[in-house]
């Protein structure tokens, strides 16, 4: 018998003390592969110890646990955002942009786009300075870039004059608040960084297979709860991030004049899970332009609406358009925190509970066509998405109301001009 | 022409400003039929107007509304519960409960099932003074209402000894918390109502079908947000609710080494939504018993857990359970609030890399299980749900492994008792 070698030795003294062993970096290749293989051996591969195999980076260790089929829940490292990639766009309801003021600490270092509403004609826009990198687009930019027949079908007006800013962005992510909200401010005054917490949002993954009662697991604080399947806890991409606001709620009108306020802050993040439809409300919305661009995109835009948002449906359709195809090519949605302050006192605006009931009675229908249509596997891009969902609308709800029909309508022609913008590029 | 009759002057009048008319529950019936006529065909029956005429409780004119299909989202008006309407059940695990010192204020009030774990044998239990009604079962209970053999199946040892306070309770809510808890104090030290907060949970509709995201619809402070269907409003009843708790996470043992810590509250109460899977914790949780009350069971018992909450099983599958009956018969499970404070230190136990490892394996097999099977709509009661489940687990799962075939045998076992104890009634 030949006595143990230096090398087994030296294995069978690390092995005995594995789990105290925090970094393996600077181990020589055939000395960690050998003690990769001998912590196998011995059945002390705990998850703690593989973490420590993983973080040396080793490419044949890498691919030894893959061929293992270990799946591993990585704790995500944000990326580090350059300001580049994020575009904050806005749109002009009215002249007076002078609640840009507040934003300015939040704001300022990044790309602002904003879309004056074709209704506000020639009047000039008051932008506040101290934002040094900003576009401003207006009617003419916009027959000029998408032609006057197509505009006249897309309807960029009123709420909707956003999805031209969506439109000409050329950034990551976007961010979407409403003129008519400001910063909430922390107990010492200081506005909250709505930007950074939608980007936490969405450079997180999403969990809409599984529920976790503690939220978003990727949250500072939070975490998977016991009984979480591991096999789950990688997440999926997250496109969108629906945030909420303080003050009043985004209600229907009768709601709104009951006074009915919303005065704390609920400290959660949620994936609206896989098959469950939403009502995504237009006020402070970010979304991963690369990922799902097109879908963010309405069309159902009904007579008179556009200018009050508890008048309008184009956000609620929207919603359910982009919850059909994330649901289909598997990205997260996620409601919640951040929130902002609104300022709009609901209250005060004339009550119509007509264009409610119109409202209403399309969601009757609108709702369960969104919860019953299934998407065809050969659709695998958002534009061969938004073109099923057309196709679909046209089949089934065409006939229901012909504000369903334009919308289709709309909605083509969006993919249309989105498809031939972005193939100049 | 004949003149304008006197009634048809009252009418006109009344009906030019109906808008403004609060109460009309004097009126005579005769008086206010005509005028509810009047009003629809005036058009002015808004949702204002008809919440007055709803007020009356008139017979004619419910049934009028009825016969017309307008529905209405009622706020519900909490019952006034009866404090013989509520059984907290709690498990001695250790002989001291000294822990129901800082319950008296919430609890002493209403009746407390305390269920001795058997293998405490004949230590005596500490139980504070201050709480008027109150039951102890122990093992020779179990023995004398179950019989041994039933026993030996049920195993109601461990956390599971709580199945057997399900069992014996003869109120319509059980609420239970582990006894590692205490209440949460606001910031005048006043211990927070956690039996009220669960009782508003379930005796107000759940919402399952669409997301919320202004969170539960029915909690003070909140409401449906625009875009809710309405015909969706009514909610369905809410069979469970799952409380959270604050400190020691419930998470796997891995997280708990790290010390995390949940330190604030979300102050939110969410419905999960139809067709998504949760993973229930025991640690604080409360439901309907004569709604749902045995599908409160798990039967899944690992080999040596069930005295240390993040090494059990038996509640993770116990969630499933419900949740797929609740699903299948249109009942409603909420998650968030209420709050208790967990007082148990996770750091300190030891880890159990291999307890974890053997739980996460069955899970990546019951998890797709339960997402998949769908209960066959003979099945209208709770016992016939859970015996389609035994049936589909002993098909699917029980050939995966041992202890799915142990826990259908123990399913089967409780449903049989549970019944014949019932039927007693």
């Amino acid at each position: 018998m030949r006595p143990p070698s230096l090398l087994s030795l030296t294995i069978a003294s690390a092995l005995a003390h594995i789990t105290d062993i925090v970094d393996l970096t600077d181990i020589p290749d055939f000395l960690l592969i050998e003690l990769f293989l001998g912590t196998l051996r011995a059945g002390k591969l705990t998850e703690k110890v593989l973490k420590v195999f993983i973080a040396t980076g080793n490419p044949h260790i890498l691919s030894f646990i893959e061929s293992l089929g270990i799946k591993i829940a990585l704790t995500p490292i944000l990326p580090t955002l350059k300001d580049d990639e994020v575009d904050i766009v806005i749109t002009a309801l009215k002249p007076d942009l002078g609640f840009l003021e507040e934003w300015r600490p939040v704001f300022s270092r990044f790309h602002l786009i904003i879309v004056k509403d074709p209704d506000l004609l020639d009047a000039d826009l008051k932008i506040p300075p101290g934002f040094p990198s900003l576009d401003v687009y207006n009617q003419s930019d916009m027959e000029s870039l998408v032609g006057k027949k197509a505009l006249s079908l897309l309807q960029f007006t009123g709420f909707s004059a956003r999805y031209f800013g969506y439109l000409v962005s050329r950034r990551r992510y976007i961010i979407f608040i409403d003129a008519d909200c400001i910063p909430v401010r922390d107990d010492l005054g200081h506005p909250m960084d709505v930007v950074n917490q939608h980007l936490v949002n969405l450079t997180t993954p999403a969990t809409p297979f599984f529920f976790n009662t503690l939220y978003d697991p990727y949250i500072k604080g939070s975490d998977f709860v016991r009984g979480y399947p591991f096999s789950l806890r990688c997440g999926v991409d997250c496109a969108v991030s629906c945030g909420l606001w303080l003050n009043t709620p985004d209600c229907d009108a009768s709601v709104l004049k009951s006074g009915k306020r919303i005065e704390r802050i609920a400290d959660a993040v949620i994936t609206v899970p896989k098959g469950t439809m939403f009502a995504l409300s237009g006020v402070n919305v970010a979304f991963n332009r690369e990922l799902i661009g097109p879908a963010l995109f309405s069309g159902l835009v009904l007579a008179g609406e556009g200018k009050v948002r508890h008048k309008t449906m184009e956000d609620i359709w929207c919603g359910m358009c982009v919850k059909t195809v994330c649901d289909h090519l598997g990205y997260g949605v996620k409601s919640g925190a951040p929130y902002v302050q609104r300022c709009v006192d609901g209250a005060t605006e004339q009550e119509s509970p007509e264009c409610t009931m119109v409202a209403a009675n399309l969601l009757e229908v609108a709702v369960p066509f969104f919860q019953s249509i299934r998407l065809p596997r050969t659709a695998i891009s958002t534009e061969a998405c938004m073109l099923e969902i057309v196709k679909l609308v046209r089949e089934k709800l065409g006939h229901a109301d012909s504000s369903f029909a334009r919308a289709a309508d709309s909605m083509e022609e969006w993919v249309g001009v989105w498809r031939s913008l972005h193939a100049k590029l």
